[in-house]
């Protein structure tokens, strides 16, 4: 076991991120993380983060300012590392059945072609423009010009690791910490580096080893919804952790109805693992577009290809309020969900970890 | 989060187990968990686990009796609650690479039968008649008669769990304990109640959701190899730990040297989650048999049929050295092993846990 001094380590990583709990509200892009969300755990002395892969260098700058509109306390923009698409052919048992579903919610499918939506570094430069203080990002590591133009602007950088392997290629690429993405967590994994498919380690094997491989501050992910969670990612070596789900019950996230319920219903075994929805695994409430796509999940073409081909339906799902063809995002601790305020939530959080640590090394 | 009072919670399963330390090795049937490891971890003051579900009633009284002459502490016995044999049709694909694996080394499918190997309830008569202490058991729940004479004998009873729906199934058959086993967990998994197959939830979602469920203790299993993992299941709401990993390069065990050296060389994504060994699902390095055997492995009969059609192979196997065919059971922490004595291991978990936890709670 590594002895590392962990609270000095924790107080290191919240100095330089300008926050005073340890806890950063995952970016969830497409929707929940609202600038309503993110000031609100900024302003709770938590890091907001506003997940804009998929919105253009626009969009990207009105969200921003409508974040600092709310907050004047750093919160972080993560985007998404671009994949090379290399073929538009799609299985044709796919594309009927994404026809069929489409008909059903009286959308069409898109056409879809060889460029990326959206230029990655258009979508950086938002950043530099804007005076954005942390800059995280999934999918991969992005190029040297990137991160050189963070370390001169002295933006703290964050990567997203699934395993050793990735966290040490984040770590050699000069990012600031890292966050470890256990196999609990809800939505799309961040892998990037695997020959061997996509990891999918629980964080109590995932994150003391990165934290053994790598000299950064190391943030754990997935399946963390209490003070119990937080400090055991703590006890691990963690300097501080990343929540998702947790947040998505918040009142100032944007989460539909249907996905909300689905939360509230959900128990311990009731996420899947799935590519139907985007090309690439992600963890979500299994409802009846994964199962009806299930026996076609190795056909999916791959992201970003199949996200553009189901999106349509899923944004015509939402209008509906249709839970069958929503991406209906969650991890492993997804029943522990509670619903209240952001302030309410990181408060409690707070509370409930100084309460479990303190328990454990009780004297009798 | 539900409050409860960690501590007193952790005394208080200590002290049933009459133990002096949170720490369980987990059972391991097969082989690893020898008398010598099992008296040797009793010893140190955590709770040994024979692993007996593949002996006959005589080898268990013969084992019993070794560790008795060890340790005068308590110890637990783990049995397999059996499985009904249904079918012994057998895909002929399976049939063919089992045949083909055979003579390459130099062994014969066995002949099968509908009947269990040995009866359940004659191997439980062992533990009564042995004033065994603590029983333990995995793949189900016993029958009432089972868990009635536990009761009337004063005997510790502690099921295994891979989801809340066991859990809760195991306290309401009355189980004095439940081992919580995490996705990490290395070795077959514990599941049996789920109709969504086999779960695969990660320790730092599954603990809490169960200890929030059952009002027994909770055993936290699962990736757990040292102090910051015992820290952390203690966190999660854990009364203790079972680890299984850890203890399988303790010098006591009795592991052939390819698996020791397959452990020592191995990574955080060494391990994948098979069921072409036993036909049950469980988890291993991944080898030459897992690795040709991987795309007829929905085709494999179920546990325990094909655990029989491939026992001569493995048992080959592990004679000539051959790591390609022995069945390589690991965690995803397994790249934390050590090499040590069980006390060793026990005195250094115990010290790095009090390490972490004093760590956390020290104020600068």
């Amino acid at each position: 076991m590594k002895s590392k001094f962990w609270p000095d380590q924790i107080r290191n990583l919240i100095e330089q991120l300008g926050i005073a709990h340890p806890i950063i509200q995952a970016p969830m892009a497409g929707g929940p993380s609202t600038p309503e969300l993110v000031a609100a755990v900024s302003n709770a002395g938590g890091l907001g983060s506003m997940g804009m892969g998929y919105l253009s260098p626009l969009q990207i700058e009105a969200e921003i300012r409508k974040v600092k509109e709310l907050t004047d306390k750093p919160f972080s923009v993560n985007l998404f590392v671009p994949e090379e698409i290399n073929s538009l052919v799609i299985s044709e048992k796919v594309l009927k059945q994404l026809e069929k579903f489409s008909r059903e919610l009286g959308v069409e499918l898109p056409k879809l072609t060889l460029e990326s939506e959206f230029a990655f570094e258009e979508q950086f430069n938002v950043l530099l423009d804007n005076d954005v203080q942390v800059f995280s990002f999934t999918f991969g590591v992005p190029g040297k010009n990137i991160i050189d133009r963070v370390r001169e602007e002295n933006i703290t950088v964050i990567g997203t690791a699934t395993c050793v392997g990735e966290a040490r290629a984040l770590a050699e690429a000069g990012c600031d910490a890292i966050v470890a993405q256990g196999s609990e967590a809800g939505g799309h994994r961040g892998a990037f580096g695997s020959t061997d498919g996509t990891p999918m380690i629980g964080g109590l094997a995932l994150v003391p080893q990165i934290v053994d491989e790598v000299q950064v501050p190391v943030i754990a992910s997935g399946g963390i919804m209490d003070g119990r969670g937080i400090a055991a990612s703590l006890a691990l070596g963690a300097s501080a952790v990343q929540m998702g789900t947790a947040f998505l019950s918040c009142i100032e996230a944007a989460v539909p109805e249907p996905w909300l319920d689905s939360l509230q219903n959900s128990k311990d075994t009731s996420t899947v693992l799935t590519r139907t929805f985007s090309g690439k695994y992600a963890r979500g409430i299994k409802n009846r577009f994964i199962e009806e796509l299930s026996l076609l999940e190795d056909e999916v073409p791959n992201y970003p290809i199949q996200n553009s081909l189901t999106r349509p339906m899923r944004n015509a799902a939402k209008e509906k309020g249709d839970a069958g063809f929503m991406s209906l995002w969650a991890g492993q601790g997804s029943a522990m969900s509670r619903k209240c305020t952001a302030l309410e939530l990181i408060d409690n959080l707070v509370a409930e970890t100084q309460e479990v640590l303190n328990s454990l090394t009780s004297k009798p």
